[in-house]
């Protein structure tokens, strides 16, 4: 087998993994109030690559973390991601109808519903993190109940997407575009992968570190390619709204930097992310495969 | 000095210390994004009664709870009961424009804004309740979160909210209305109660469940006292737009039942719930003055 196919099965496994967990553990449609329990599947289920919960599965490996415990964590920061795109996607924001190839929750609820199913998923990543059957030491669990708290708020995911909010129609420098995705996308990637690893044994503070670079290349990196593919990708190929950005005025790094000094970047980013996570352990593999996959996608 | 006066030194008392927590520990509006912390400090500070806090209080001096852990869970309902009122009011669901005597936050600021807003609000609330500065043990402390992210969530007060928009135009019978009060409201209010008590020493399993009905008798109690207040008080004493529910076709107590039986249901409640309370413990002064409070109040 190939070290290619070897990681492919990994990614199907994993994905599988988390699909069945949150196909069991969301509130089922027939339980009241159905129509807001149908929104919250809709807005999370059969759709994404689960870049998050592997990134979270894959730090595990490097601190032999349990697998069940990974799934639970990566699964809940997979909520908070989902919760913050149905948001995004409202009339009030991003303003968009298709993502994931298929209408956004507004779009197929209404926007009210669109609104509490954000909230409520919201509410349930806190609930399967602080579910006293995760099999972690409470202090630890604690931890990334906190760590949670903080990647999604106003001082990282939340504030990023403020952040966006007030550049559209600016002309911020890199270094901005930069801070605000280091928030807007960064936060709850390097979360992710920290999260994993701290459900392990305990990694000392320079491995820590190391890691901690790793996830913040690598998240900025995620959002590089993301403009990129938004600047040049087909609606079809993308599952969601093609050359958005450029119909927003909303700064990109392919349009602040031109497209091949983006793409350039992101390769700078992977390679700098390869070389930090050298230093943070001996199970790494699976951080680099992904590092390539962040980069190299075409969707 | 007369019960009265020392009930209300009390609950000056209890909002002051919350005032003061809540201004020292929202993110200063000088702190990037200072737009979207404004927001969130706009949507929290100086106003509202502080009733769920306010119980959270009362139910630690029932089982001895420290004060400042008090505060702080206290301040995180807080929290969620403010981010849960911002975007009540955004236009895709009540479009209010008044709230506290104050135009409501998505007026103040924008729709973006005011969401991104909620949503780092519940974000907060569940960092300061998993801060490990709580002075807590961490198994209980979890399930403090654990406790408020279920009555958060879909099968709480988000759920409750659902099913008062699936209500609106339709004319549900009294259960259906009860039901869906038990959590919209009713969740929060319930869980400031237990999370209180949760703080100190812990209380044997039948005085948990006459606390837990006397919560949920007061959760009611405080709906029904709402629905009476919207139907016949002043937009100018409310502080809030009154008579909406009728404008808004939505199903009330008031409605459903007429005036002069919802009030009387209200003290009903609030008789119910005393009885309950007595057999929850003898520390129960306060609870028994806002079960009184919640029911007589004016605003």
């Amino acid at each position: 087998m190939t070290q290619n196919a070897d990681f492919e099965d990994w990614v199907k496994t994993g994905q599988d993994l988390l699909e069945r967990f949150l196909q069991q553990h969301l509130p089922a449609p027939t339980l009241a109030p159905q129509r807001l329990h149908e929104a919250m599947r809709y807005a999370v289920l059969d759709g994404g690559k689960r870049v998050r919960p592997l990134l979270t599965l894959a730090a595990g490996e490097l601190t032999t973390a349990p697998l069940p415990t990974l799934i639970t964590v990566g699964a809940s920061i997979e909520l908070i991601h989902a919760y913050s795109l149905v948001h995004d996607d409202l009339p009030a924001m991003d303003n968009d109808v298709l993502r994931r190839g298929k209408p956004t929750c507004h779009k197929q609820f209404n926007e009210a519903l669109a609104l509490l199913a954000g909230d409520t998923l919201q509410s349930l990543a806190f609930q399967w993190l602080s579910d006293p059957r995760l099999a972690l030491d409470p202090a630890r669990q604690l931890h990334l109940v906190q760590q949670l708290a903080l990647a999604s708020g106003s001082r990282g995911m939340g504030g990023g997407q403020a952040m966006d909010l007030e550049n559209t129609n600016q002309n911020p420098t890199l270094p901005e575009l930069e801070a605000m995705h280091l928030k807007k996308t960064g936060a709850l990637i390097r979360a992710a992968v920290l999260m994993g690893a701290h459900c392990g044994q305990p990694l000392d503070e320079n491995a820590q570190q190391h890691l901690a670079h790793y996830a913040n290349c690598i998240g900025l990196a995620f959002q590089v390619v993301d403009d990129v593919l938004d600047a040049e990708a087909d609606t079809s190929v993308l599952g969601k709204t093609a050359g958005k950005d450029a119909a927003a005025n909303k700064p990109t790094y392919a349009s602040t930097m031109g497209l091949s000094q983006a793409r350039a970047f992101a390769q700078e980013l992977h390679d700098d992310a390869l070389h930090a996570l050298a230093q943070a352990g001996s199970q790494t593999q699976r951080l680099a495969q992904l590092a390539h996959f962040i980069v190299h996608r075409s969707h």
